[in-house]
């Protein structure tokens, strides 16, 4: 992984850092988002496997070296700061929430600590990799509990930002409870369920719808699913139920999907094929997938593209890495911003998780029994100590968690009062001594 | 490049087409979008570097193989299938839209003709990488507009869909004008400027501002930009001025930026230092920009992150792919959609642009004199055939392209009439043709 998949600041810092002698100094940051995304309960945390890959591969390539040496920016730096690059790799300790696990505003999903310049590299990585995929599978999580118990399936890499963005959306997706995913790498790279049959296309490649559906159910037999919608959704789902068994049913891509899927019903019950299922797709999001539901359309499954892959109604987490912590020459310095938009607590955390209450404490505190403390040891002096889970194990995890969670906090719409998230009594006493360190030194 | 990163769909077409003996029948596929996203008056075609090296490198590993012979879809093919795929590669032609062209609603980014399993597997992965990188060009591009002259940055990659995201929006954001990145690897393998100085940590990593300014100062020489909001702004732009030349400017990233610009132009004014600069940054888009620009703030240069990476007011192109032609044993199908919403033309097309206008005609067709056809060959034959032009090259071509359009068309607001894009007699020829075989054919 190259250590300049970051940002340029981050690197002329760590510059910066070994100029100034601090390679020495240790950073704790933590990575959390201030405010939930509209609409959002919680946030659904994913993406700690691809982050802890990345710290435990991070390097500077020669030729990545040759590239900042030649920048105006690193000019004035010694050749031995370009040897330390070239022996660079990540000697700290990662924190972190399981994937899987809802967390709330102000809760961090990890803890970062390791001397000053392996701790800044990492941020924008950190906060892109982890960001996106718990965005991914906060909103996969909305559109399965719409779904109310029918599968739903990730169809959107064509609409991912990226390739490769599609891969992780389909694996986020999965741990938020989508049955699983179009995306075929996300399948064989994360061993999660795939699915797809056939486009439009497959239908007019042939003289005859007919044709193209009986040639569809050779080749997949009790997967075969029929796209009815290229010419006449109800001539094809006349078609579809001619050919009788195997089939797995047919997909809706367009039109009025009540209408369309009673009527379908209809003709798969008429040709008795009670067991032929009936998939929506087209421009779905969890809001439409709640209408269809609570309508009682016939509808078994439901396949999100665009809407899913790229979380449309809110396209970004926000997540913030922020340094709350600094060991210099043994001695340690807790850092805090006050304003209030941008307001961050001091000290390394750990978030402590009741039956029906979150406490955010500070790392060392001892907690009331019948608590589960959600920061776990991931990587310590650089190396992984945990076993990380699979893509199902997470997805379990959040399916058990989110069960747990009381029912109003799983509404699509905002729910106030806010799940109830206090500030221990030490993490308070440790902000009134920092903020009051601060007024006497001033700035 | 795995030919897994794709929807599994494509794959069971792919077996399906060979299965019924249509691996020798050709395709021909277009790109476009159908209607140009909110509040656009163009799209900015970028991405076709990505596209071409993905389809000169699309292969199948032993290990996607077995994969995909495990799958229950897949187990009623016999083994010569799974030979033929260990032995594919793309052998069709590619014909596209430089990068760096502004294109309208219907126009092809691309055409792609090849052997029906070769055009049907790469859609998911050429929307995606098209979609994406287009998306953010034509953001940019409005930014850009928006500064009016002034430099823009783009520094989203913490907030973009994966890391990888992030270097694509890197290079998509330099082409649709931007000044440069903060993703250094972005900068590294497209030779894009970089840019980036330091952050709230450096400043909160030493006892003092002051100190740490200097630090940075000593580290980065013409080059410093201050951070100067950590504390106090005002306070913060004393400090820099106070320590005189060399410097580039100072950084402001939250407050009110009219006034606090005014206050600290005024204070680096006075400090004798007219040629330092400020770059405000902090949860920009290209409206705040406009705004800042109208009212005169006396800030050179922006720094824009999220909203630019993720395109936030619209996250998702919606290209298609859609079949428009077959080759089948010498004889030509045309194939095209008729519905109101989701209308496509037959046939393979051309872009002809006319100073003032465009017209979409046949691929075959003689234009007027006076045009450029923009649709041109890359690959032939499954070889490059074309230069590919570098990110600065493409940016150059949208800086021209975009200065030859109407004023009113790089408004941030959609403009009515759109701009003037007529089918050819010969296209609407086709379309009445193959609409009337349609009509006798029933489906």
């Amino acid at each position: 992984m190259s250590a300049l998949l970051t940002d340029l600041y981050q690197l002329t810092m760590a510059a910066g850092y070994w100029l100034a002698g601090k390679t020495q100094e240790r950073a704790t940051f933590e990575l959390f988002v201030r405010r939930l995304p509209p609409n959002r309960n919680f946030i659904l945390v994913a993406g700690l496997r691809q982050a802890a890959d990345y710290l435990l591969n991070l390097r500077f390539s020669d030729e990545d070296v040759r590239y900042l040496r030649d920048l105006e920016q690193f000019s004035r730096l010694p050749e031995a700061f370009f040897d330390d690059l070239r022996a660079f790799h990540f000697t700290g300790d990662l924190f972190a929430v399981p994937e899987g696990t809802p967390l709330f505003a102000g809760e961090p999903l990890l803890t970062l600590r390791a001397p000053m310049m392996e701790a800044q590299i990492p941020e924008t990585y950190l906060l892109a990799t982890l960001g996106f995929q718990t965005l991914i599978a906060t909103k996969a999580a909305r559109m399965v509990e719409a779904a109310g118990g029918r599968a739903v399936v990730e169809f959107g890499t064509r609409r991912a930002h990226s390739p490769g963005a599609g891969v992780l959306a389909g694996r986020a997706s999965y741990i938020g409870g989508c049955a699983g995913t179009s995306n075929t790498l996300a399948g064989r790279e994360f061993g999660i369920p795939v699915f797809g049959t056939a486009a439009h296309s497959w239908v007019m490649s042939f003289p005859t719808e007919l044709e193209a559906f009986r040639r569809l159910q050779e080749l997949l037999g009790p997967a075969t699913t029929y796209l009815i919608d290229s010419y006449d959704t109800i001539e094809g789902a006349r078609r579809a139920a001619s050919l009788g068994e195997p089939l797995w049913g047919v997909r809706l891509d367009s039109g009025n999907l009540v209408e369309l899927a009673r009527a379908v019903r209809g003709i798969l019950d008429a040709a008795e094929l009670p067991g032929a299922k009936i998939m929506a797709t087209g421009d779905l999001n969890e809001y439409k997938i709640l209408e269809l539901v609570a309508v009682g359309a016939p509808i078994d499954a439901f396949g999100v593209g665009t809407e899913l892959a790229t979380s449309s109604d809110a396209p970004s987490l926000g997540a913030v890495y922020k340094l709350v912590e600094m060991e210099i020459a043994g001695a340690r310095r807790y850092t805090a911003k006050y304003s209030e938009e941008k307001a961050t607590l001091p000290g390394a955390k750990q978030v402590f998780r009741y039956a029906g209450h979150d406490v955010i404490g500070r790392a060392g505190e001892c907690p009331e029994p019948d608590c589960e403390a959600l920061l776990r040891p991931v990587i310590l002096q650089g190396k992984l100590v945990a076993e990380l889970p699979s893509a199902a194990e997470a997805r379990e995890r959040a399916r058990a968690s989110l069960e747990r969670l009381p029912k109003k906090l799983r509404s699509l719409f905002e729910c106030d009062p806010a799940y109830p998230v206090e500030l221990s009594a030490e993490l308070l006493h440790l902000m009134e001594e920092v903020r009051r360190q601060a007024r006497i030194n001033g700035t």
